[in-house]
């Protein structure tokens, strides 16, 4: 496609490099941008630099933070008796939009795919050891494996369980079932069939 | 949400004010940039900044263009005696591709829409009439409306026709039909009744 103005087909096509974003969305919101007012699009590119610039990860947890210690890390009042072990941030901020989680987290950066070429060096498991062996020792009694249960979110529970087996920890992970609200007959077979091995007895 | 890190919050919250960007999308583009080179977030940036502050208005076609007198309009290959007249950037885009028209443009800036309070002041007819009354008027045979086949562009096409009577001038609008390789059976009514009224004559 030939641009108007080069000035255009350059911000369209640096639009273009996010993820889901192609150059026909790019190019409406680069003509969104032209319709507001300039301190909208100033805002918007000083925010992006600030944050990339700013943003660094907890020397604990690896979550993404403001400061060298993340705030969940830094509060007291959370629960230092667990730790949840998560793919990313994304997943950190969906546990802590339920509610229901007062513990520690540990933010693995990605999760073992040796398609993509990633592996157990890659990702912050050797510093969760750490954190087990070092000033958390005794206080930790449990680990939660959070992880998407997919092809290579299995592995790497099952990788990360073989590491942990050397401390006397209890290790979980976060149950598999039909969603609440949802209907049996459009439940795929493998989480229905997970959900009857792993059935819950009546108290 | 609550994020860890205001930069992060600030940059979401910029990005999501982009048309068609929740904030889960804008989580995933902020989380995308971070894994990326600094540089690719500063290049984003940069870009964005000089578009909006570079761009300007073509001073006879309104279109956007890095200088004072857009590209097409500055042409002497094009033919100076048609006017295709679209409502923005994107039809001049999408009409150049077809590479079928080597006419001149003008750009209305939108179309009227009492909805949304967009009157005929607000949209460059003025300039058209001015194109016509001044230094053109001599040069121009034909003005075509390439107007989207919508209530408002309707609307326009009409407050168009009305004001370019005063002129010795063709005026044509571009066809509505059923799609090259569409199926008549998935053509909706208006536009096959329309095809019907506008049949073409084999010569």
């Amino acid at each position: 496609m030939e641009y108007p103005s080069k000035l255009i087909e350059d911000a369209v096509n640096e639009v273009a490099k996010l993820p889901g974003i192609g150059k026909k969305t790019a190019l409406r919101l680069v003509l969104h941008l032209l319709k507001r007012d300039e301190e909208q699009t100033e805002t918007l590119a000083t925010s992006l630099t600030a944050m990339r610039m700013g943003v660094q990860y907890c020397r604990k947890c690896h979550n993404l933070s403001d400061h060298d210690l993340c705030s969940i890390c830094a509060s007291t009042k959370r629960d230092q008796s667990t730790i949840c072990v998560v793919e990313d941030t994304r997943d950190v901020l969906a546990i802590e939009n339920t509610a229901q989680y007062k513990g520690l987290y540990h933010v693995l950066g990605g999760i073992i795919s040796p398609v993509e070429g990633v592996g157990p060096s890659d990702l912050q498991i050797d510093s969760l050891i750490e954190r087990l062996k070092g000033g958390e020792a005794e206080q930790v009694k449990e680990i939660i494996l959070a992880i998407s249960p997919t092809m290579e979110g299995d592995t790497t529970a099952f990788y990360l369980q073989k590491r942990l087996r050397q401390f006397q920890l209890k290790i979980s992970t976060i149950a598999r079932g039909v969603p609440i609200g949802g209907d049996l007959e459009y439940a795929d077979e493998v989480t229905l069939g997970r959900s009857i091995l792993s059935r819950i007895a009546y108290d």
